[in-house]
């Protein structure tokens, strides 16, 4: 019995054939997702070649028209790449010089495959990133939401899985929000690493010919130039690892939510239920209601971890410029991001789906958890430590201890009672209106390069 | 513009659909490597329910020849897993009521989805190790091969990439071979792991029925029964961390060799010469020969290792039994599999074909590279340590050093003189044949249940 | 403020003094662990040389016996490396030359530092492995006794982390033995990688002398030689690897367990009370006892599978033969093998200490566990799975499922009535036969070399 | 025989040693790093409450000039944590309390071990990024120095490790440089994460007394507040990643580098010489120069990466708040902060240090390197790519191609006639200046502090 695919790789396979699947890979798969973003970018290089007397304006222009209907008919998924093809880069060529003759073969000069591949890459990396952006902003805002609801919420405060201190649901919600918050501000650094325009390096040592860098970054949105072309070529493994740390952060900010609402939904807990719409039933046993929505996505969290590491391992271990093992970041680069896409989307609907069992939080919120908060105000009463909490202790034991619960809330920054949730909603809205700004910006560019 | 499947999670994804493709993941592709090995899990099923008394013959032997036949459909790639149908194993029991009636229901009975999934992979997983294993060996023996016809072409030896000591391309080449061998070795002890039937675990905690377990691990091959129903559960994740480790480990053996052919094949070095199948030109710079295989293998080692690790990370975390994250092991598993498979049969396909640069060999293999051999030798005649150095490297200075390169051979077990090629081909034909016995005993197994 | 060992690298630092620490790193800490192995190694070299000729007798005599008091020290932490010395191997010929005069030079006659290091290593690993072998032996042994002590103490099963079907504590506790069997049979192959002889290999090359590479391996107890000494350098990080990821994969087994009994410890589950001893209070709530022991264990089982990974980067991504980087491996090594003695050793006392909450896990226990195998009954009896579920259910809505728990226990092999504990104790027995069989030849082949 | 340290667990010691030792850990060591920061943020913790009216100023003044003591002795190494006590939090109250009587124990006020750990870490992690930020920029003002330097000596470009096109030492020089900066421009964002205040969050949860975080902040140079002290513990592992994360990245740039000068060194390649101080000799072979520095450091970049991993594992798979898993990540961040300095430090004195051969690299800078550029400008020209690839194919073979090699040079943004060298120093300026602008900052506020 055959595992599929075994044939594949049949002895008797003829060797260019077999040779041919090998190199080049999964490539006409993972292309379908950068072809519009390749089409972008030559069509700001016909641009730039017209502009520095390179190109004819009326073959860019021709160009530029090409190149726009390929990117709609990709973003339709509508331009296959043919199995004979090796990439996606190809077949946008062939289909140029197919539709446009010898003028299609022109957008090629004054750069090679390789800074092709990278813009392409860039462009893509650069949008994913902000997408996942505005992913994370939603979800971001739906903790907020959670936690402006259940402000005055009990729940126990746990360390080590153990009952400890007061807290609030509001408070739990509070601390995803603002773990988020600062991921989505980290997210600035990496979209500051994608934002230099690669092309003009060339196959990594740039071409004897007058063309401007600086403008092709322009026309693209860049900020800047990534000005060696050398470095270009070392970036890739680099910037794909920041960006899938990064998502795996972020991830690992939701991974503790995920655990928290794990063991919050079990009967023996009872403080969370999930909705019918995120569990599924058992096929033998009619009480059960599985979190298989909650479990997956955990394991998404380390999913990503572990797909980072893996795009890491790809793209270290080599010396400086041009080697083909780099080709294989495509594939997981390409997979996490989508990974990640799904996992932030499915929680953003998770968080206000959520239902509260406030009475069993409540119950479970016994005055006990009071205990190291009332020593504290002896303590702050001139009382050693040691004695207020002997006296605390005693009172409990007795059955005296009933502590003035508002009194004992904290009420300080990031307290149950002042969340600051103001704040953190100014912050987020600051760092969702930077992402927007930049998409808009990019929105803008990619218009006029293409209406010009 | 958007990245291609963007749409996927639009935010207007009615929940329903966006939950469903979140639960349901890839599982659908990745479980046509599975169907066939479910049908034979089933089969075996089918018999033993019926030898303990717990399905009537006749019915056992309709659904074995509706498992025979979904068998040889998947084995042909057409039995379609429609999209509906959340994963294969519910495609095949769909299809078995559709043409079965009543019967085919029975099936499930006394195993739950949780054993008959675990055990489809135990068995996916066990053949592609003996596969991989396959593999291996011919690859070793390519190796050995290699070595035995280059037992006398001289080849610097390397420490440090500065050149040390007089080899051969013979001693360079065994080295793989051993290495390799190693592994074959380390192989049966990852076979061990698997050859333990999880069948009657249920969800994890059994059944309360007759059934017999020695009797299914009997008829599907396996040596024993894994008897607790947890640790059933709990080797998710560490069976298959286990193989593909073993993979990156043989991976990392190769890594290695490809590191040794890229830079032997350099202008530089000159000591190999790629065949041009494996190699690609430039489409810019005539005398380029890029070699992209080498190096595509090469990266593939870093993948292999990187997948391991990723595997590794959804596989662990989590307390005992069954959590839906183990879903995520699948497609990484399924896909690392692959990925080894073709970076095998590929190297396999190489080794012969490398073309070695006699000359350039000899003439880097300069007397100087006999220094140490020699001072060795005068110590040995009794001279002290320092003394026979100055010796030597005032000979070298003088010009007047002239080894005697046939007595300076080193002639112990695994010396470029005594290579030991006829043991290491011994111990392999033995490698070898250890699988291949498992490879029938499985296949008479099979065609047993089959013929049943 | 400057953190501790800034000053190391003062801008000021004179450069030989930067490059020699730079250079000599941790060895001088790390050797410490394998003085007593070169010392050892070094014994069967000079033996060995003797044999061949290559030594007087009276010299090898002389040369063992100041190996001996070496290796002595050495076991008392009473040989300390100096540090002008690089390394221990340094510390130990400068002190036998200071000792037997020139004599002490011979003892590096035929090997070079490189097998030197090796050999210690592979010493070392062997040992370690062993010992990590009995440790695990214990803790399966440990696992064992409570599920045969537990046998009949109810637990609900869990899935998903929600209650799912009926278990025992003897259940719970037998699957870890299990899991525990698997690796110990799993450990026979990584010492299959590691009883191989790598002496003679030299830097990489042999030697031009007529050493007896069998002999070698047959005074310290190798099954076989290492014959390639190429391959002998190249395994270098891959023997290493292997050790440790089979010590994470064993810690895996374990991070469920501790994970289940984090679970089971909390207030909400109270199935397990932690004895004080494995706990520590809090400062400031006095109710509060935490299972800080269980959390430790539970983030070590995480530090061995990173440690791991941080090994296996180091050893990879390299040509063949040495490279200096290859010296980086010893500290992660080391540090790792003390940390999995270390969990492996607490958790084999933790694991008899734990105390069962009975009758919790009997209320918690409910008749709804038998649910699915009460199906499973009435559908071998006869009925459609669908109808058998069906009534179930109502009976369970009506309040009249009244489950014959008796008779619903599964008593296949590995059921909760039949947990196959003799065959799992002898199992291990067989293991640990094998584990202490090896311990005792080396303990004769080394007392026989002292004794020499 | 046993590995040093084996009798730690000997099987008679005593429980309670053994668990002590085990939760312990080495703390006692990685705490010595810590101590000055535990001293400075309990200094800003006292004055807060003076401030806050919770402490008397007198005694606050008192506890500052006692935490002020400790903090100078540590920075000497001179405050020794005693062994019996379990971290150097702990040695501080103890000593404080020795000396001040009462008042040392008025420290404690609210605030718990967690928060006050926390902080201490902060601190430390904030200071020792800026430490490596001033590293890294001395780094690559290095490379920035050698570019200046050998700007127009010729080099061949390479892709997979074959010559490819004209490049030059300056063009391989300013690629770290840029590298460098990108990296000295990510460190921003890391040290954004670590520039919010976590004091306040005492056991994660808040306490219920007037104290001021804004103003702790203040005090200690921080630029915002943790808000939720959930997220505060949260937050633990998810930083110490990222730092960790941020140095591999920066390692991962040199680790090509040094692949670079591993290749360019040996004999085949000669492009560049190694000084003395750099390599060590071979025992054995007088004419060997072995790159053991270049190794070391190629082989501490994996290390980074791995140790990066190992901190993300331990830090990482934890439901929310407070867990004692957390202590296992000070060793191995310690750990890494401080090989990373080493690193990069031993790389700043080698840059300047490296020997360029300009003979060899003009030697091996041949003509056919330009035959793509030449190419590109016949292109330029009006010809068709394949016909002007054709002619210059030609003209290599007729023996007449004698490209213009001046006219031939890139001169757009980032080519090896305009490298930008004084852009790129421009921007190292500026990261530098923003570093030490927060150096200073915190210099400043620490001096205040002591000063109050």
């Amino acid at each position: 019995m055959k595992p599929d695919g075994s044939t594949l790789w049949a002895k008797d396979l003829p060797l260019d054939v077999a040779i041919h699947r090998f190199t080049v890979g999964e490539d006409p798969d993972t292309d379908l997702a950068l072809l519009a973003w390749d089409a972008l970018g030559s069509a700001a290089h016909a641009r730039m070649l017209a502009s520095a007397g390179l190109l004819e304006p009326a073959d860019a222009a021709a160009l530029v028209r090409g190149l726009k209907r390929i990117a709609n008919l990709a973003r339709q998924n509508a331009f296959p790449i043919p199995p004979h093809m090796e990439d996606g880069h190809t077949a946008i060529e062939a289909d140029l010089t197919r539709s446009l003759g010898p003028v299609g073969q022109r957008i090629h000069l004054g750069r090679s495959r390789n800074d092709q591949v990278i813009l392409a890459l860039r462009l893509y990396l650069r949008d994913a990133l902000l997408r996942l952006g505005v992913r994370v902003s939603d979800l971001a805002q739906a903790f907020l939401g959670f936690a402006r609801e259940h402000q005055q919420t009990p729940l126990p405060g746990y360390t080590h899985l153990r009952r400890a201190m007061p807290s609030t649901f509001g408070m739990w919600g509070a601390a995803f929000a603002e773990g988020l918050l600062e991921e989505l501000e980290a997210l600035q650094s990496v979209y500051q690493r994608l934002d230099r325009c690669p092309l003009g390096s060339a196959a990594g040592f740039g071409v004897p010919l007058p063309i401007d860098r600086e403008l092709t970054a322009k026309l693209l949105g860049f900020s800047k130039v990534q000005r060696s072309p050398i470095d270009v070529q070392n970036s890739r493994g680099r910037h794909e690892t920041a960006l899938l740390q990064w998502a795996a952060s972020t991830g690992g900010v939701m991974e503790k939510f995920l655990w928290d609402v794990s063991f919050y939904s079990t009967e023996e807990f009872g403080f969370l239920k999930l909705p019918d719409a995120f569990t599924t039933g058992s096929s033998i046993m009619p009480q059960k209601k599985n979190p298989d929505v909650v479990e997956l996505a955990r394991g998404r969290c380390r999913e990503l971890r572990g797909n980072a590491g893996l795009v890491d391992q790809i793209g270290t271990g080599l010396p400086s410029s041009y080697h083909r093992d780099l080709q294989l970041l495509k594939r997981p680069v390409i997979q996490g991001l989508r990974q990640a896409d799904e996992l932030f989307a499915v929680l953003a609907r998770l968080v206000p789906a959520l239902k509260v069992n406030a009475e069993a939080t409540a119950t479970a919120s016994t005055d006990e958890l009071y205990a190291a908060h009332q020593a504290y105000v002896y303590v702050q009463g001139g009382l050693p430590f040691r004695e207020a909490y002997r006296k605390v202790a005693q009172q409990i034991q007795e059955g005296t201890f009933a502590p003035d619960r508002a009194a004992l809330t904290a009420t300080h920054l990031g307290g149950a009672g002042n969340l600051g949730l103001d704040d953190l909603a100014a912050d987020l809205a600051a760092a969702r209106a930077w992402i927007e700004t930049r998409r808009e910006l990019q929105a803008e560019a990619e218009a006029a390069l293409w209406a010009s």
